[in-house]
Parts: structure tokens; C-alpha cells; sequence
């Protein structure tokens, strides 16, 4: 590979210029001073972790670990998300703590380059974790606040499409028992949302037609609080369990009023190695990819030493940034206050008194007449006002 | 090595709890504001950057860079200092742009591991580069912005020590010419702050008597403007001219108001090869290490193919948030507000209508009259004010 030049940067990361930075900062400060109004407290962590717990606890899929060793020769990774760290302190330094425990974030997180193009290896991730409750109103509050979250961003319009592994889980091991492989390959494909070879690989299936029907009746269950009815019809014990608990969670974003921006969606999974029970993703109308997901964790805890159930979600930060327009960033420019040295005194303290009132103020001698007029020309653009104090001896 | 336990962390770094997390975002928030109102607005840069330009480029020492490489053998490191990497930015995306230049940042750095007990190898600097004006104005325009941020961080009593590359350069190629080696032993004694082994080196020195009491009298050059007068009588011409150049700053900072935290010290130097004129430090009085340190570098922005002058200064964030008292944080806990399923739309209105208002809310069903009562021991010292909606049937 060919010496990198003075101006380059690595591959999939970013500088962020002042104008990105000023509206990066204000979706930040207004998504968590939202989510410290809904009693979650903020935390940080290191951004390297051990590889051997918080790596293989997270729920990022192990070639997509940024990967390193440490001069001890031990393997570390840039922390991928921010589940398994917190999941890490709860388990250790607050572990005297009593449960609930309402935790928040904003942090930059880390992913191994991918050949995709456009793909970010560094980009932010805002977001809570409810640790310590294990019921529909835990998993109703996520939501509500997800969708506070998405409002303080600056998302107008979007959809917040919910699920439960539970679901897909019992209903394929009833139609499929013990047939991991088939289960396997249609929840792949459910996660890819490639629903035309779902279709295909259950037309497929060693199965009496009416078994296949009822598997690609799932993909019809989008929709509203009917859907779990329509659900509660077709499915096995454990797939009719979620569907109960989907209805109690919708029943308590009802009370929140924010049923409007929810949706069932009964096809949608995460991560299944990763998730126990509801997951959901959130979708603005301007984009084509999610713009927050989150769901419940109940196993994740206790590989860390304290066995707790656990929900939470996290906005995909850079991607309400670049494609959501909503946020109204002040951008008024600085005040200029230019001065010879006789006058700099009395600048200085204008400077000061303006500054204490929480305006913005650049200061800059000029050493002539000359000079004096040779800025009047353009800088009119770029300043909000601009005061002169002169005195030529 | 043994494998990592479940709540293990690298050694080296370190959790940010809530309460302490609030004192940070209190110190990074109002630094950040001080310096915008001074017209510096912010940038981030990404955590990775080429170790043949970035890294080499930075003020760190090479062994104190944290290296690795990345998935096609280019050697990369963690960001250790945000001075490089601005200067890449500023010569290559913000090349356009006129000087100057006023950026600031807030970041967290990286060192490679020191085996001093208690050294962080992640940590916080927030600093500012005023880019493009090699001015006196501009020198002490940064010291008075690293004084009004210290303030701004809370920092009440400390000293801001202000020295010259120039004035040592010049007195020791004066009475050393050509004698780079020993030049280089007494500078690396100053910098270690190794006076007793300083006036050794020196007594030890080939040289005429007048001149070692030269060398030895630099160590008094500590404390007011009067220094640069004593420091004039006995300097080479290039040290007279750097010392020309610390009176005018100091005439400066008294326009600004702010000599009184100031104090010039000769025998102050950062790291050579990277200022090129006038540095500084600053001391709080509760602590025993700097808690800023800056000055000017005018060679680095050639390095990346826009010369220009810059001068600059970061604070040692960590070091203030872990050593100094002076920010309150609002530390008032959240409204509990208890509800029982029929009351749950009233509760969560009241929720809404608190938030909306600014405060901190928790919400909490309670299933039973018993499990009403049995919260009630407890829940006074962590919440501000109980709500209660419940009725039961």
C-alpha cells in the first residue's frame, strides 16, 4: 500500500466541520436531556474492552469486531455498541445498586471496515437501557421514550415497527420441531427482509400445504393491534405467550398516546442470539434503513455475574443527522470587534461585557488606516455585527 | 495471561458513573461555551488516524502513541492529541477557508500504557487552535481564553506560568555553540523540571565562570513582567527577541485584565520539537501537575501542506474533573410517580405535563395495596417529591 499524504484520512471515518458538529451537539443535548426527564442517568466507557466478555457478550456478529491487541498481547476490541459495557458496570461497579436502573449514553462506537460502500467504521449511538424490569409497562416505556427520543432528534415523521422473538421461535419450532436448519434459514432470510426467498424456501418445505400457508401467512402480520388478534388465531403456545405480551405493551403505549406511531410487525427479528423477547425498530419517513432498534435482553446480565432482566434501544445517531432535516441549529454569525492598540482596553472590555451576555465575539487589531478599510469589504458576510474602536495618533 | 473475568475492564481506563458523568458534561458544556462565545467553534475528528502523518506529526513522543494496524497492514494509531489532526483538517476539507482560523474541541485521547501506577491511557482534553495569525494578540488572545476556560470549568485559584522556546534556544546556542549535546541534556533537565540536576550539568560544563552563572541564573527568571527586564540584560539577540515578543503579549494580557493569574517563567519549556514560540502552563493551586498547557507551533501546518502560523491550548480535562471542586451539579433526584393499571393514562399525562415543565420523572406500576405500602420505606432519599395514582376495584 502506498504511503498515506498529509491530507489523508483512514477509510470509513469522518471529520465532523463546525456546521455538522453544531447539529450533531444539538440532537445529542436535546435526546438526553429528554431521556434524563424520563429519570435515566448518564454513563460512560473506556473505548477499548476486553474482547473475551464485553466483545463476545455484545450483539455485534464477531467479524464485524474491530479487533486488537494489547502490549500485553491480550485481544481487545473498540467497543462495537454499548449494551454489553453497561451490562459490564451494572454487573460490577454498581452492583449494590437496587434495581431499576435507568441508564443513558451518547458514544461513538466501532465497526471492522465492511466492503460496502459508504459504511461508517466510527459513528454515534444515543440510547437507554432499562435494567431490572421485566414487564410490558418496561417495554412499553422504551418504546414511548424511543419515540420521545426520535421528536427531540428532529424526526417528524417515522414508525416504530414492534415484534417478539418469541413469536417466530414458537411458531417455526411447532411447524418445523427440531428442523434447526430450515428454522434457521427463514429467520435468516426474515432478517435480510428478503421476503421472496422466505416465500420461496417454505414452498420448498417438507410440509402439508396447510402448514406452509400458515408460514407465509406471517408475512401478512404488519399492522395494528389486529394483527395480534388475527396472530393469536394461527399460533403455538409459546408464539400465543408473545402475542400476549405484544397486546399489553400496546395497551400501555394506548395510555402513553403514542399508538399512532407504532405498528406490529410480526416478521421483523433482531438479532435472535441476542434478544429474548420484544424488539423493535423505528423507521423515519425520509429514510430507507432504521433510524433507532432496540428490544429486550433478559440473558445478557447474567453472563456478566448479575442475572437481570433487561430492555433499552439506541438511536442510530449519524444517520438522523445526514438524512433528517428537523433540528433548527442557531448559526448567527460572530460579533467582530476590531481595535488598534490605544483602544484595545476598551475593546477587550465590550468584548467581555458582550460575551457575559452570551453573545459571540471575535476580536482582531488593525494596525492602519489602510488595513482598517481593507476589511470593510467582505466582512459583512461572515459577522453579525461589527464594532470598530480606532484612534489614530 | 488469565482469562478476563465478567466484570473486568482493561487496566488503564475507566467507567464514568452518573454523578461523575454530570460533573463532566458540567465542565465540558461550559468550556465549550466559553470558547464558542469567543468566536472558536467546535470539531470532531475520528478516533483513528494514520500513524505516518497524524501520528507523527502530534506532540506526543513516539513510544506514547497507542499503534495498531488495521485490516490491510497500515500502521494507524488512537488520536493522542487533537492538534494534528485539526491541522490535517484545516489543510486539506477546510483548505478554502480564510485565516483565521478559531477551532475547538472536546475529545477523548489516547497514550500507550506508562507503567506509572494510576496513569490513564484514555482520557479528556478540550482545547482550541487559532490558526493563521502570528501575532503577540494571538498568543495572549489563547491565554486569556485558557484563563476564562479554567474559570469556566471552575478552577478558582491558579497560575497560568508563560515561557518562550526562543529565549533558551538562543541563550544556550550563545554560550554552547555547536555543543548540541549538552544543550540537549539541560533542556531535557528543565523540562523534567530537574533543577538540582540542571545546576550540576552546569557546574560540570567547560566553560568560563560568568557564563555557567548564566546558565544558573536562568532558574530565578520566575514571576512578573520585571523577569523579561533582567532576562533583556543578559540575553543573545534571539533570546532578546522572543523576550520582546513575551513583554508584548504581557501588555496584551493586561488589557485583557488578567496578568494578575499570570507569571512568566524562562525555564518553562514544552516540547521542543514541536512549539516554536511562546508556551504555557497552568497550575491550580489544589494540584501538583498542570491542569492546561499550550502555546505555538508554527511549523506543523507545512507538515500537511498549508503553512501557516497556529498557536493553541488544551485542557487537561480529567485532571480538573478528578481534582477541582469548584462546579455544582444539579444533583436533585427524580419525581416518582406510582400508578396502578386503571389510573395509568392520568399517571403518564402527569408524567408528560412534568417533563414538559423540565423535570425528571420515573414512573412505577404498583399491582397491590401491599406493594404500594411496601415501597414506601425506602424511595424518600432518591426521589424529589412521591405521586400516587392508583384506585383500585
Amino acid at each position: 500500500m502506498s504511503k498515506p499524504k498529509g491530507f489523508e484520512k483512514p477509510a470509513g471515518v469522518r471529520d465532523y466541520l463546525p456546521h455538522v458538529v453544531d447539529k450533531l451537539r444539538a440532537i445529542e443535548r436535546n435526546v438526553l436531556d429528554c431521556m434524563s426527564r424520563w429519570g435515566y442517568r448518564e454513563m460512560m466507557t473506556p473505548t477499548m474492552e476486553y474482547y473475551d466478555t464485553v466483545g463476545v457478550a455484545s450483539s455485534t456478529s464477531d467479524q464485524k469486531l474491530f479487533k486488537l491487541l494489547n502490549n500485553r498481547g491480550t485481544t481487545m476490541v473498540l467497543r462495537s455498541e454499548m449494551t454489553a459495557p453497561i451490562a459490564r458496570v451494572v454487573s460490577s461497579l454498581l452492583k449494590e445498586e437496587p434495581l431499576p436502573l435507568r441508564i443513558s449514553y451518547h458514544s461513538n462506537v466501532f465497526r471492522a471496515i465492511e466492503e460496502e460502500a459508504g459504511r461508517e467504521v466510527e459513528f454515534f449511538q444515543t440510547g437507554v437501557e432499562l435494567v431490572g424490569d421485566d414487564s410490558a409497562e418496561a417495554d412499553a416505556e422504551v418504546v414511548a421514550l424511543a419515540i420521545a427520543s426520535l421528536q427531540a432528534a428532529g424526526v417528524k415523521k417515522f414508525k416504530i415497527a414492534i415484534g417478539h422473538v418469541g413469536f417466530l421461535n414458537g411458531l417455526l419450532e411447532q411447524t418445523l420441531p427440531g428442523r434447526h436448519e430450515e428454522q434457521q434459514k427463514l429467520k435468516d432470510e426474515l432478517l435480510r427482509r428478503d421476503y421472496v426467498g422466505y416465500r420461496d424456501t417454505v414452498a420448498e418445505l417438507n410440509l402439508p400445504s396447510e402448514q406452509k400457508k400458515e408460514l407465509e401467512d406471517i408475512l401478512r402480520l404488519r399492522g395494528g393491534i389486529e394483527i395480534c388478534k388475527q396472530a393469536l388465531e394461527l399460533s403455538s403456545s409459546l408464539a400465543r405467550y408473545s402475542i400476549a405480551h405484544l397486546c399489553k405493551v400496546w395497551e400501555v403505549l394506548e395510555a402513553y398516546g403514542v399508538s399512532e406511531h407504532v405498528l406490529i410487525d410480526l416478521t421483523m427479528i433482531g438479532d435472535f442470539s441476542y434478544y429474548t423477547g420484544m424488539t423493535f425498530e423505528g423507521y423515519a419517513a425520509e429514510l430507507g434503513f432504521p433510524v433507532c432498534s432496540g428490544g429486550r435482553y433478559d440473558n445478557l446480565l447474567g453472563q456478566f455475574g448479575r442475572p437481570a432482566p433487561a430492555t433499552g434501544f439506541a438511536l442510530k445517531t449519524n444517520r438522523i443527522l445526514d438524512g433528517v432535516d428537523g433540528l433548527e441549529v442557531n448559526i448567527e454569525g460572530p460579533v467582530l470587534i476590531r481595535y488598534n492598540a490605544p483602544q484595545r482596553k476598551e475593546a477587550f472590555a465590550e468584548a467581555a461585557r458582550l460575551r457575559q451576555l452570551g453573545s459571540k465575539v471575535v476580536t482582531r487589531i488593525v494596525n492602519s488606516e489602510q488595513e482598517l478599510a481593507a476589511y470593510d469589504n467582505k466582512i459583512q458576510q461572515v459577522y453579525s455585527d461589527v464594532k470598530t474602536y480606532v484612534s489614530w495618533t
